[in-house]
């Protein structure tokens, strides 16, 4: 089986993701035959170093070796049960680490973000319901924002490209100005724009909020917008607002939870707890560590007991055949092992400053809004804007990369890198310097 | 760890799918730790027979060696790479395996059954506007349809309980009339009502075609209405209405896919080929064997085509990070070559009959409407409907058939098994007897 056959026998069959298939006339299909660390190979032989994490899901490296046997392992006791009248341990653990983690503590479980958007959306309004607010029906949320993009979740998105055509299906929800730092005026601090949006919000909150169920955010980072941070003073003050106006907080911490951000979670760089911020949590992607889909909503207590009743109906009966996956929950557990035992929070902060000292190369390109996220700048996603008139530069600097034998995925006119935290030096300067040749050769 | 140990912590921390938690104060939950054929095993030793394979998704029993051999084989390769401008073979031969079973060429994956409804959905509305026919912006479903539980999908369900609490959010859809054979007029035979039926749907997309983009339907068996069952003339005279007021016809085999009436896709008893029904096929539950979660959509090259343009707007940028995760996919590939190897839709044809042989006994039963799915009964669902005027009767009746170790989930009073196609003899005496007992107890 060599590149070309499979790729050819892809196109035939296989439709892909967030893909306009004619233009592989023109951007070949890439064949993966396996993983290791940082690194994915194709049929030909030939390797790629994926900075992407493949979609931002992959922690700690391809094939690696922990979560690997913790999936193993768990084949051999229990593939899967309903969860609906039983339960296992894998599901049980993961929900008290998770709890321990975020403060909240009850754990709802989908298989992907998109769901876990439509159950944290869903769930707000049933509990508004249930204490008899009844017309809290509407959502916000932020511009340029990604939800997901199943009809609920596209509802609250802001991703023309992925939206527009659906309107006629979708929810009517209102966009909130961005506190992304790129969209602030000349001169004015990070802190100061983060602030006059959270007005803009509080202007809003205060004329709707008797129709308002809940305002869904990406803490810190919007991803989808092109790696669009913003100040964590943005989180308190959001939190003021929700408590003041009743509003449901939902954060939507999907691409940007465990350790992206330099936390654990991104909301923790406005509160020592995720649940001083939020009244839900959204989580997935790297929560099986690149592995296998699983999501899952956390909440309160509060939000829990308005649905703990004698009638039926007051309950949550959302449901999924595969909720709480034990092998999916088992690969998420080998995770947060990881996290634990090697200490991942704090080596990120050193593999940060790092990185953000080799990407200083890259300010000899036309580039502009160089960036890392979080706290003290200890992020794991990297990203600049390149000033170019060249309408083609995503695609181009897309495929210049991979003949660089790097997977970089610019959006847009963002070049950015979400790598894997167990990256080496000698791997990060292969990035570094492929992507100063894929982004020369695309301007 | 024991029973209650485990279940103390789960009712703390897991939110339960599909469930009022504070029923779990009167029915306990039930910790599993292993499973292997049809039985599961709980903490503290106990055995239960899996009558419903853990809704649906369970084919060829738990601790499957095949399908977990080939998992952990992935498991050495690639756990997974991005679908989006890369590809795999598990994800290609799947997709070529579907192509050959279904006829519909070109396949998209999502996690979840829901989520595959969600997309065949978008799809079509797509597909409609990409040609010029933007009115189409409508769907309609059968009365008491389910299609799953995001919003989308709930738009196009007709399962009270889980549809009225969320009306405010949800899209306007119509539903039609079902032609399950218990709504029947006394006297009237299967047929003739599916016809009635048709007639009652041609008269509204007659009315009403310039705006329906799609009919979603669940062919031959409504599982979640409580297993109703239909004649397959419906679906040829469904397709036949669809043909002539250009409206697209989805076929949601979610849950009756993959052998459960006794062909391997419900369509083909109504043709030669699942794609002279259908222009979508939703898959997902079984597909994996019960063991991970997957879903795909698969359409024909005419709707394909309509999206392969210049233009990027007009192609399908749907996404979800996990799409065609390889471990997935290879769990549905070891499912499918079983199909192949042990001759199992022609194996279960005699297991069938045996199941309703042995069946006869519960005709002893105040039941009415005692039936199996399909082609000369031949299909791998039983249902009979139990008359009592015990409101309780399906809780009572799960209780007391746990109490007999066996796994038995009423839906109202419709007693069911959808049991993994690998149940034995022995095994099947003991889910009819013990449903026997479980129902007697209950009336």
């Amino acid at each position: 089986m060599n590149n070309q056959n499979l790729l050819n026998r892809s196109l035939k069959s296989v439709w892909h993701p967030c893909t306009q298939m004619k233009q592989h006339e023109t951007y070949p299909l890439i064949p993966i035959q396996r993983g290791d660390g940082v690194w994915l190979y194709d049929a030909d032989g030939k390797r790629y170093l994926d900075s992407v994490s493949s979609w931002w899901v992959n922690l700690f490296g391809h094939n690696n070796p922990r979560i690997k046997d913790a999936i193993k392992l768990q084949l051999d006791t229990l593939e899967h049960v309903m969860l609906a009248g039983f339960t296992h341990e894998p599901v049980v653990e993961l929900s008290e680490k998770l709890a321990m983690l975020t403060g909240l503590g009850h754990t709802f479980y989908g298989s992907d973000g998109a769901s876990a958007t439509e159950i944290a959306l869903k769930m707000s309004f049933h509990y508004w319901r249930n204490i008899g607010k009844a017309n809290k029906t509407k959502f916000i949320s932020l511009q340029n924002s990604y939800h997901g993009e199943t009809l609920g979740a596209l509802s609250v998105t802001d991703v023309a490209i992925f939206k527009d055509t659906y309107a006629p299906l979708l929810m009517q929800s209102a966009q909130m100005p961005s506190p992304d730092f790129r969209l602030a005026e000349a001169g004015e601090d990070a802190e100061t724009f983060a602030l006059r949006c959270a007005q803009a919000l509080e202007n809003y909150v205060a004329a709707y909020h008797t129709d308002l169920a809940a305002f869904i955010i990406e803490p810190l980072v919007q991803c989808a917008a092109g790696m669009g941070m913003y100040h964590p003073a943005y989180l308190c003050r959001v939190r003021e607002i929700c408590n003041e106006y009743e509003v449901h907080l939902i954060a939507d911490e999907i691409a940007v939870g465990f350790g992206r951000t330099g936390t654990m979670f991104a909301c923790e760089q406005a509160a020592n707890s995720v649940s001083n911020i939020a009244d839900f949590i959204c989580l997935s992607k790297g929560i099986t560590g690149g592995y296998l889909p699983l999501s899952a909503v956390l909440t309160t207590d509060k939000v829990y007991q308005a649905f703990y009743d004698n009638s039926t109906v007051r309950g949550f009966l959302h449901s999924h055949s595969y909720t709480g996956n034990p092998l999916a929950c088992s690969a998420a557990l080998a995770t947060l092992a990881i996290f634990e035992t090697d200490n991942i929070l704090q080596n990120n902060q050193e593999k940060s400053k790092l990185i953000q000292a080799k990407m200083q190369v890259l300010t000899d390109l036309p580039i502009k809004h160089l960036r890392t996220p979080g706290l003290q700048n200890s992020g794991m996603i990297f990203a600049f804007d390149v000033e170019t008139q060249n309408a083609q530069f995503a695609k181009q600097c897309y495929q210049a990369a991979l003949e660089q034998e790097l997977l970089l995925r610019p959006i847009a006119n963002t070049v950015y890198w979400m790598p894997p935290y167990t990256i080496n030096e000698d791997e990060i300067d292969f990035m570094v310097n492929a992507t100063l040749e894929a982004v020369k050769c695309s301007l």
